[in-house]
C-alpha cells in the first residue's frame, strides 16, 4: 500500500487529496479544468507518485504550507498568495463555525486535523444533531500534488522539444455543507478553492499558472420569496464589487452545475458558482474569493435564525427529507469532487459529511399543483431570476 | 426529442430500457458482457436509433413479446426461451408479490404496466409504507433493441469481409428490493434475466447468442447466524440441483459485485450473482434461473416472519438507517444498472425503487468492538463462509 496514484480534483463540494492503487473511472470524473491562454481544454490529470496516507494531528498547525511557501518573490505582495489564501479560508472556518455555534447556544463542533508528511493537510469540523442543524460540516484542506506535463504542455502549446516533466501543484480549499433541522430552514453549500502550478523548469519561459474556483448556494424544501432575494442580493453584492458581469454569469453556472440531469430538476435555487478563474488580476480574484467567503454569514445566517423556530408537522418533515434524497442523488451520482474521491480512496469521512443525517424516497411521489411543495419543485426545475 | 440513444443494460437491481439524447458516461458503465466462445470480451453496447418513449397501459398484457416471437423454429421446444423466461419472471412476480402480501396482511402493491409501441414493456409494482415492510418493488420488463454490429464481430471473430449490420437483441428480466420495517428483518433484493441476440443475417453461419444473468442477495443489518445459514443454504440447494461448482463460485461472485469500495465493505452478507453465463445447455439454463426465482420466497419469507415482531429501540433503528444508507452509496454509485439508467435517462421511479424509504449518514460512525453492530459490519468487511 506504499504506492498509490495521486490524483487532484476541483470539487465544489468536497475538497481532498485522493489517493488509492486503481481504477477505471469515468473520464468525466477526471477532468481538470485547466485554464489555457485561449481556450481552455480540458485534461486528464493523473499521476503516479507515492504519497503518504494521512496522518491524524493532536493539534491545528499554524499553517499546512511547506517551509519554503510562505514568501513567495514572484509575488508582488510581502506573502504568497498561496499563503494568503490559506490564511483566509482558515479564518472563515473559524468565523462560520462560531456564527452556527452562536445560533446553536449550546452545541459543539468535533474537530479533526490531519496532515501528510510531505506537505498540505487539513481541518474538519462537524456539528451533528445540534439544535438547530441536523449535520454542519465546515472543512479546510491543502494538497501538494504533482500533475503529468501533458496538462501543461498542451495548454502552452509547447514544441515537442520542451518536454518538461511532470509540473508540482498546490491546491487549498474550504468546503461546507449545513443541513438545519427545521424543515423551513435552508441547507446550505458553499466552497472556495485555489489552485497554482510550479513554473515547468525544463520550458524556459513558461510560467506558474493558477486560478480560482467555487460558490455558494442554497437549498431550501420551502420557498420564502424574502428568503431567497435575501440570499441572492448578498451574492449580487459580492459579485457587483469586482464585475458587474459576475453575478448574471455565476448564477447560471451555479444553476448549470447543480442539475439533477435523471430527475431534470436543480438541486436548490441556486446562488453562484465558478471555476478556472484566472482571466483577471490575481490580487482581484484572491479579493473576490475572500469577499465571497465573507458573505456567507450575512447571507445565510439571518435565514436561518428566522426559521429555526417556525412550527411544522410530519408532512413538512417528510417533505424536509424527500429533497435531502435529493441532495443524496446529486451529490453521490454528479457531483465532481464527490464521486471522484469516492472512486479514488479519498477520506471518506470529509467527502461524505457532505450527506444529510437522514433522507427519504417515496415511489412516485408528486407533490399536487399548486401547494408549497409543488411550487418548490416548480422552481428547481425552472430556475427563477429572483433579483 | 423523437431521436434517442438506446441502450441496454445487464443490471442486477434494475432492468430497463434507457433511452436519451446525451452522453459522457464511464466506459464501464456502458460494458455489456457479451459472451464469446473462448475468452469473455466486453464490449461497448452504444448505438443510436429511434425509440418512443413509454406508454402507460391500463390493464397487463397476455405477453410483452412481439407476435412472432411466441414460437421459435429453432428452438427444441414448442415455445421460444424468450417466451418461456417471460412466462416464468411473470409467474415469479406474481408469487412473490402474493406471499408478501399474505405476511403484510392488508397493504397491497400498487401496480404501474408500460409498453413500447415497437415491442415490450414491463410492470412496477411497489408496496410502500405497509405493515412490515416500508419499501418493497418488484419489476418485470421485456426490451426490443438493437446493438453495434462490433460486439457480435468480435465476439464471432468474423473476417472484414463478414461485416453484419447492426443485430437486433431481446432482454427480458425480473428485478426486486424488499426493504422491512423492523431492523432484525434483512432486505432482500433478486433479478433474473435473459438475454438473446438474433443470428446477423448477412454472416452465413453465424449464431444466435444468448446468456443468462442474475442473483439473491441479502443485507441484514444484525446478523442471526441461524438466518444467514438459513438463507445460503436454499440458495446452495438451488445451486447444487445443477452443478456443484455453481454456489461456492456465485457466492464468490456476489460478494465481489456488492462491494462499496470506497467503505472496503460489502453492501451485505451476499448470496449468489452470475452473469453472461451461457456455456452449459440453454435448457439447463432456463432451470436453474426458474429454479433460483422459486427459490426467493423460501430463503426469504420465514426468516423475516420470524423477525417482523421483535421488539427493538431507537438505537437499532438508527443503525438499520445507517446500514441503509450504505445500501443507498452502492445503489447510486456502484450498482452498473442503477447508475446507468441515471445517467441515461431511463424510467427513473423504477430505477429508484430500489432505495430504501428512508437512510441516514452519521459523521464518522464506528460502532463499538464486540457489538452487535460491530459483528454485521465486521461480517460485511470479511465475507464468511456461511456453511
Amino acid at each position: 500500500m506504499a504506492s498509490h496514484s495521486l490524483t487532484l480534483f476541483t470539487s465544489p463540494s468536497s475538497f481532498n487529496l485522493f489517493s488509492s492503487p486503481r481504477l477505471n473511472p469515468s473520464p468525466s470524473y477526471f477532468t481538470l479544468h485547466f485554464p489555457g491562454p485561449v481556450k481552455r481544454p480540458h485534461f486528464d490529470l493523473r499521476c503516479s507518485v507515492s504519497i503518504e496516507k494521512e496522518v491524524p494531528e493532536t493539534e491545528r498547525p499554524f499553517t499546512f504550507l511547506r517551509d519554503s511557501d510562505g514568501d513567495d518573490t514572484q509575488s508582488s505582495s510581502s506573502s504568497s498568495v498561496r499563503a494568503r489564501f490559506e490564511t483566509m479560508i482558515r479564518a472563515a472556518q473559524d468565523k462560520v463555525c462560531e456564527a452556527i455555534e452562536a445560533v446553536e447556544g449550546g452545541s459543539k463542533f468535533k474537530e479533526d486535523v490531519w496532515s501528510r508528511p510531505g506537505g498540505g493537510g487539513g481541518i474538519s469540523r462537524v456539528l451533528q444533531d445540534g439544535n438547530v442543524w441536523e449535520k454542519a460540516g465546515v472543512n479546510v484542506s491543502v494538497v501538494y500534488g504533482v500533475m503529468p506535463p501533458e496538462a501543461y504542455r498542451a495548454a502552452k502549446a509547447a514544441t515537442a522539444e520542451q518536454k518538461p516533466g511532470p509540473i508540482p501543484f498546490f491546491a487549498a480549499g474550504i468546503s461546507s455543507v449545513l443541513h438545519p433541522k427545521n424543515p423551513f430552514a435552508p441547507t446550505l453549500h458553499f466552497n472556495y478553492r485555489y489552485f497554482e502550478t510550479d513554473a515547468p523548469k525544463d520550458v524556459p519561459g513558461a510560467p506558474r499558472q493558477w486560478w480560482f474556483g467555487g460558490g455558494t448556494d442554497f437549498t431550501p424544501a420551502y420557498i420564502f420569496e424574502e428568503d431567497v432575494k435575501h440570499f441572492h442580493s448578498v451574492q449580487k453584492q459580492a459579485c457587483d464589487k469586482f464585475d458587474p458581469s459576475f453575478y448574471p454569469r455565476f448564477k447560471k453556472w451555479c444553476d448549470d452545475y447543480f442539475y439533477i440531469k435523471h430527475r431534470d430538476e436543480r438541486r436548490g435555487l441556486g446562488g453562484i458558482f465558478f471555476d478556472d478563474l484566472n482571466d483577471y488580476e490575481q490580487e482581484m480574484l484572491l479579493s473576490f474569493a475572500t469577499e465571497c467567503a465573507s458573505s456567507v454569514i450575512p447571507a445565510y445566517i439571518p435565514i436561518v435564525e428566522k426559521r429555526k423556530d417556525t412550527p411544522f408537522n410530519e408532512q413538512h418533515k417528510a417533505w424536509q427529507q424527500l429533497r435531502r434524497g435529493r441532495y443524496v442523488e446529486f451529490n453521490l451520482v454528479y457531483d465532481r469532487g464527490t464521486t471522484f474521491g469516492l472512486k479514488t480512496g479519498g477520506r471518506i469521512e470529509s467527502i461524505l459529511v457532505s450527506l444529510p443525517l437522514s433522507a427519504r424516497w417515496e415511489y412516485d411521489h408528486k407533490p399536487e399543483e399548486g401547494t408549497e411543495e409543488w411550487k418548490l419543485l416548480d422552481a428547481c426545475i425552472n430556475p427563477k431570476e429572483w433579483l
